[in-house]
């Protein structure tokens, strides 16, 4: 068997999230596991560094997969290149060590978040991006985002999810300003389900005066969903970056 | 009456091109027109810088049309922002002099051409670009692009229509390569029809070296369309500016 390493991009806009779930069809797994299927003629299981939810997008997903295969890698991918819909794209294919997959050694990830911030259309990207009317408060969401930096209990910034850990460690939150549009770029070593979206959406609501920037360590402190805003909508997401030692 | 001077852009690929045509349904005038109808409550022409052809994009498409009505340029621009679609933007909305007329006081108009010049895929700009993975020599194309410069019959380059002067003027063509990315910006006094894609078609042929750059001047004194390349998909165009004195 060999072990491979995909690295993959997708418009998320027209597909029910990355992993492939009982009667959900229509999942960016379920169509790489297709395609993968009649390349290499045998059942393959892919392995995403984590699910993105649907309408989500991803600059870089890492998928692992293995498969008994004499294929090349530069073979495989070309093929790839023809099966998959235009919307998902092989960006990369290589062979990696036994032991490499893609969600278990994952050790940092980034989120984008685009925020369209004007009431002028936005025509072209407009798949990419959530809009937002309102004026932000750019310094106000950069004092609130300090908050979040470091390692934490994120319990109040995420859906709950059976039992598991909710530390997580943010590296970082740089919010930018490009013209119309306001960028959230995170890092951390890992995001809980929903997470990004909702600090995003915690920091809008501080960003439009609805909570104090100083309230949010109190809501990070309460780990009750509760007092953090609303789960910012999925198209303005994008998987940015997947990290690997 | 009033004259109104309206900026436009848009998503093309869903459309039959800009120009409402008798039974020609689903084009950006006639969505226009529709949305103003409904605004001023009266019917409404709406005349276009110029034409682009189905598929063919508009990050600056210029529009005057006139209207009996009280209501303020910025109401009725808000107004055309709730009503048009979301591939139809409406950038900027003025009242006009009484002789503004936004095709014929036209008196310049940029085209962008993009290409996505690599085997790898392009997932998010995918409806803006056309696909040429073969190498291009981006010094041979500049240097048949410097043919077509300045003032010259260009039938060549051009789909006839009718018998009027095939004469036009060509400021610049700037190629230049951004990544993966290789961009054609065409401007000029104005542009016969398809005559961007043509252009763009004959220096992508000088770019894959089945046409030599020397021979683009002989193309454009024939005077005939055999000798130009193959018109360039319309995805790929964009009108990029017009320009008025």
């Amino acid at each position: 068997m060999t072990n491979f390493r995909l690295t993959l991009s997708y418009d998320g806009s027209r597909y029910n999230g990355w992993q492939r779930q009982g009667n959900t069809r229509n999942t960016i797994q379920e169509k790489l596991e297709t395609a993968l299927g009649r390349i290499l003629e045998q059942s393959v299981d892919a392995a995403g560094s984590g699910r993105t939810d649907a309408g989500v997008h991803a600059r870089m997903q890492t998928v692992s997969f293995r498969a008994k295969t004499d294929m090349s890698a530069a073979k495989i991918l070309a093929q790839l290149r023809r099966w998959l819909p235009e919307d998902i794209g092989a960006e990369a294919l290589s062979e990696a060590p036994p032991r490499f997959h893609a969600r278990l050694s994952c050790t940092g990830k980034s989120y984008l978040y685009r925020v369209w911030n004007s009431s002028a259309p936005c025509v072209f990207d407009r798949k990419y991006v959530s809009r937002v009317p309102e004026p932000l408060d750019i310094e106000a969401m950069r004092e609130a985002s300090n908050a979040l930096l470091g390692e934490h209990d994120f319990a109040a910034f995420a859906v709950a999810r059976g039992k598991k850990s909710t530390v997580r460690r943010i590296g970082g939150i740089e919010i930018s300003r490009e013209g119309p549009e306001v960028r959230f770029l995170m890092s951390g070593n890992g995001f809980l389900y929903n997470m990004a979206r909702i600090i995003t959406g915690t920091l809008l609501e501080v960003g439009r005066g609805c909570i104090e920037a100083g309230e949010v360590s109190a809501v990070l402190a309460s780990r009750g969903r509760r007092g953090a805003g609303p789960t910012a909508e999925a198209k303005g997401l994008c998987l940015w970056e997947t990290r690997y030692e």
